[in-house]
């Protein structure tokens, strides 16, 4: 479904989207009450198919390890929604969607932030009728925007879940995506951006990039267990062929990736992901970013193993709930399976995510 | 200097290079003794200018914190070599020197490992007229070429000196690599490898690939101290130019990259690397490997944040030494300058260096 706004879409960066497009999803019914609400954000490569099968790949939604009928966000008692963020590529308005031109937009497409998409989904919750959500829950770029929403509309949110998060982007975090940029520009088919009026696409650049990511999203440990240095044929090529299962596993990722995903929304998402900085706009600091957030319930989760996303940066948050007298609850996951855990089976997750929800469906709405 | 040598090459791959060519320098004097030779073995990108000036950058000697007058190297007390390696381009025989055609071997180069790399390096020493080196010290893929003089010529080798390595390369040090060749090749200037003749260079790509390793090299902690978020001008571009000082840091590291390196010299020894594991051709495992260096006084550094060749890796070798029954020094170095501490002012590395060799100067030679 497409939620076509009749308002425009202020942007942090000065300018407006005249008549912004959000695709969507839901699942479930909206009670009486109007009050068991989800919204789900999708992190960097994601979208709005968190569940059933997804339309261009045919493959399963991104998080059925945590959505479905049974499970801790359920179809059955609530009702989900999952929008695609604004600059995406899944029928949201964004770089490759048609701008006032009639033609792609390219890189006439403003600048989008963390704050534009949360700001885009308020304007698509509001439509469908919800004065408050349940819950906003998301993971990895999803995590930052469940966080953008409790700080900015903290009277339409019951609770927060931030899974694998952080209230800013790293050095390190933004030096990957820098990569993955250089990778995309540095491709002859990108030509300005402007690739989709000549009827080609960055390809090559493209799976580079995303080939730089996904070793991010993995632990050291991880490829390890996963991979080894197990060989793709018995014995070495003696050549630039993918010897190892490794590199094979990452080729496959990179050219599976660019037949769904669009180049110059990659570097808009990456560059929303570069600025976000909650505490930045803030002369008290993060803290002061969660001072109206206080009757939210926050809910923090970090995986031992993710490097992108590490625990000191989940305990950062966490300090500056706590500073602002906020309600946050904070559960650090072992496992050896990265960032990506957060995509992944993880008992504790399922169930401590469950736990949580139905908790935050008990407690009284704010005062 | 080059060594012209009048005897081929064997390689690991079957194939030979018939009249191979290794660019070197010396600092200091053979001793009458011939007991003072030290080799160092370069990196990656490294080269055989240790100390003095770097004739194509200007710029000081790569191992200047450890090679030098008062320095544990140091050429009033040791005759220092160090080549550059066969398949490197600054002077040894690799993908960009003439082939048998007259033209640039290109692809059709011979593919090389650590192990050739350290045959070419004994042909060297032995023309110099070293039947025994002091020490082989090495950082990096030097550091896997000291393990490798040690399992392959345990009597010509008094001790291995070997910092910021391992035994084999990981699962995640090949994804890394794999990414860096895969960006090269996606230029279209490498021409199949065959950009020299036609006069271009796959400088984009060869920068990407640079950027991606450089990250590698560091620390998070290290690029939040240095960089942290901090922007190159008042406030933020919104667009895609470097808006972070950690943006323009890599960019820089790139550029600068492309003026002295070759792209295919690049895919070689990367490729070098990733075959790298030592255990793999004994059947009694990595302890096996060492069998015959008894002898050899081995010293091993790790640093604590080196995530590229971590402290395990570096535990892993200790271990199969102490199953040798090698004489073995183990140092772990806190730091949080990553894996490029190895190239760093690091006091305790210095100091513990010096006294190691100091007391391998003094070790008797073996029966």
């Amino acid at each position: 479904m497409v939620f076509a706004a009749d308002a425009p879409l202020r942007l942090d960066c000065g300018a407006r989207i005249e008549a912004p497009r959000i695709a969507y999803r839901t699942w479930g019914a909206l009670n009486a009450g109007r009050s068991n609400a989800i919204l789900i954000c999708h992190a960097l490569t994601g979208d709005q198919h968190v569940a059933g099968r997804h339309p261009a790949t045919g493959r399963p939604g991104w998080w059925t390890s945590l959505v479905g009928p049974g499970l801790p966000i359920d179809p059955d008692r609530h009702f989900i929604v999952c929008s695609n963020v604004v600059g995406g590529c899944m029928g949201s308005t964004g770089p490759s969607s048609p701008g006032p031109s009639g033609a792609a937009w390219g890189l006439s497409f403003p600048m989008i932030t963390i704050a534009d998409m949360v700001r885009a989904q308020a304007m698509l919750v509001e439509s469908l009728g919800i004065e408050r959500l349940l819950a906003v829950v998301g993971g990895s770029m999803g995590a930052m925007q469940a966080l953008q929403w409790a700080a900015d509309y903290p009277g339409r949110v019951g609770a927060s879940v931030v899974i694998a998060g952080a209230a800013r982007h790293s050095a390190q975090n933004i030096a990957f995506h820098e990569v993955g940029r250089q990778a995309i520009m540095a491709d002859p088919n990108w030509r300005g951006g402007d690739y989709a009026a000549l009827g080609v696409r960055p390809e090559k650049g493209l799976a580079v990039a995303r080939m730089a990511a996904h070793i991010t999203y993995l632990s050291q440990g991880a490829l390890q267990r996963k991979f080894g240095r197990q060989l793709q044929r018995d014995g070495l090529s003696w050549g630039f062929d993918a010897d190892f299962q490794v590199e094979s596993y990452l080729r496959h990722q990179g050219a599976s990736f660019v037949d769904r995903f669009d180049a110059n929304s990659y570097l808009y998402i990456t560059r929303a992901m570069d600025y976000f900085d909650l505490a930045a706009s803030q002369p008290g600091g993060l803290a002061a970013a969660f001072a109206g957030a206080r009757e939210v319930c926050f809910c923090i989760f970090s995986f031992t193993s993710d490097w992108l996303y590490p625990t000191p940066e989940s305990r950062a948050v966490v300090r500056a709930l706590n500073a602002a007298g906020a309600r946050v609850s904070f559960l650090e996951i072992d496992t050896d399976k990265g960032h990506d855990a957060f995509l992944l089976d993880e008992p504790v997750l399922r169930a401590a995510l469950g736990g949580f929800l139905d908790s935050a469906a008990q407690a009284p709405a704010p005062r």
